[in-house]
């Protein structure tokens, strides 16, 4: 069996999507801290995707789906399920190719997100996360109106392309011991693995879940998909309720563990980027790197890349992290 | 005369900076966005000082200067008048020397500048800009306390230590056709004006202040070194009322020009750089870009290099630019 068959995608695919992304996404920056570094006793490096267009990584994966649909096909459009990044990130691959994209988005998706989808001119279809499954209903919409359905992460021109921030940052920064992200459905992660295990083989890759919802963790312990109740969590960016089945395979051959925070070590990483690093990060984008700063990482790994995954921050959350602000 | 007799500093000492500052200083990224090119038609670099120690690239004069003392002086420690954003470099400078420091600091200042200078170990003795000049209290305040004065922009290790943040930038991005910083008292500009036209005579340089604090302005299309009645500005770092003698015979052989914004281009651009770019910036720090971004620059210069300078932005401004915040 191929790894295309095993895993769903390559690093080749990787490839062909920055080559895709090229003069299209932001190359966004590695930031680094002395503070940060002291604080977390390792040398930490933060892939700074809250800077990618449309305030996160999601854009990477939505061109490049976008971009690999026949014309006709596209030219109907693209639906899709999201609370808000991946909603973003596909409304303005949309746009950028000239056809009209539809998004399922819970009522309880930050404002922020909402907005922002609708500016880039897509049309919003909100539903309750209590009484509805949006992935059901994310097909029946796509059905509905005769437009492609572009999965937030089972599709593997999403993992390819949320793989080209990893290869990014490897190109930039080689020589790490491991590399830790926040798992929602696994596309950043996937695709990343399949990109850090063929450049560096002995490189450690974990993932990171909030306590309110772990269902990787969970997953990741049973050795097989587990699903959790409605999650609970300031982190809305990865409210899964169980991971994608193809990007979950690939978490299974590659990850060393999946890590998991508090919402309140989420708040204060968040703090810490905001006032000190001087990010402007959403809460989930905080994930990965309150997993390091907590000390979870095991002690070896001394030079560890930690993606900052969205910064599309609602600006009434500021009130909770910076009293003062009020 | 050699160029040390004419401006003060060279390039070699700019070099010596960044061997001083070499495992000290964070290397601060550079930020790009499509966005931001699309908006002002060229390729714009952002140096993001505003994620170096201390929140500015204060930080890296203060730490040259301090560093540069002879031990049984810099023992007795240092002092000086600064808004904030130096008081903070010093501070941090001082406590990494294990020597103590006094900062005469307007009683106008940023409250976030004052308690973060206080954490870092530094005393503050607070004066009123209206009614006494700052200038003459730093030199006061230091004999009185038998400390060294380190000015915010007159020494030399000052002007090269500020000139490694353009080093760096250079290094990052070789082949700028222009660069474009805030002036305050003209560190950053002088430093790096030595540094850019060294590695590239043909580069062009222009200096950025607000129409409340134009007095570096005024100065160059005079000629010389003129004085403005105390300035109103946002930019709380560049509230100068008169170059550096130093610092002015360097902008005044290698500047282009130096433009002029309003402060509520500086509040646009700052609205811009949260919400869009992802970057907490203070005032000061978004002087520079809003030039670009109001199409001040001269057409012909493609790709631009742009300081972002501070980011120790106070938290109640961000309810004036972000109303949900509120």
């Amino acid at each position: 069996m191929t790894a295309e068959q095993r895993y769903a995608i390559t690093y080749d695919d990787v490839l062909a999507a920055a080559r895709t992304l090229v003069g299209v996404v932001n190359h966004t920056p590695v930031a680094t801290s002395r503070t940060l570094d002291a604080l977390t006793g390792r040398q930490v490096f933060l892939k700074c995707e809250n800077q990618q267009r449309t305030g996160s990584f999601k854009f990477r994966g939505a061109y490049t789906a976008v971009h690999a649909l026949a014309p006709e096909t596209r030219a109907r459009g693209v639906a899709t399920f999201s609370s808000g990044n991946h909603a973003q990130g596909l409304a303005l691959a949309a746009r950028l190719h000239g056809v009209p994209a539809v998004i399922v988005m819970p009522d309880d998706a930050p404002t922020v997100k909402a907005e922002a989808t609708r500016g880039y001119g897509a049309e919003i279809v909100p539903f309750s996360r209590q009484s509805v499954d949006g992935e059901t209903l994310q097909y029946e919409v796509a059905a509905a109106r005769g437009m492609t359905l572009v999965h937030a992460f089972e599709d593997p021109p999403i993992m390819a392309g949320q793989g080209t921030a990893t290869l990014e940052l490897l190109q930039t920064i080689p020589d790490l011991d491991a590399l830790v992200a926040p798992v929602g459905g696994g596309g950043l992660m996937a695709g990343g693995a399949v990109v850090a295990k063929t450049l560096n083989p002995s490189i450690h890759i974990f993932g990171v879940e909030t306590a309110g919802a772990d269902d990787t963790k969970r997953s990741f312990d049973a050795g097989e998909r587990v699903s959790i109740p409605p999650p609970t969590t300031i982190a809305d960016g990865i409210r899964l309720r169980t991971p994608g089945e193809r990007t979950f395979a690939i978490m299974q051959a590659h990850l060393d563990d999946v890590l998991v925070v508090s919402d309140d070590d989420v708040l204060e990483t968040l703090r810490f980027l905001i006032q000190r690093m001087k990010l402007v990060v959403e809460p989930t984008g905080a994930v990965a790197l309150a997993a390091v700063v907590r000390g979870l990482l095991p002690a070896q790994y001394r030079r560890v890349g930690v993606f900052i995954t969205g910064g599309n921050l609602d600006p009434a959350l500021l009130t909770r992290l910076w009293p003062a602000a009020r």
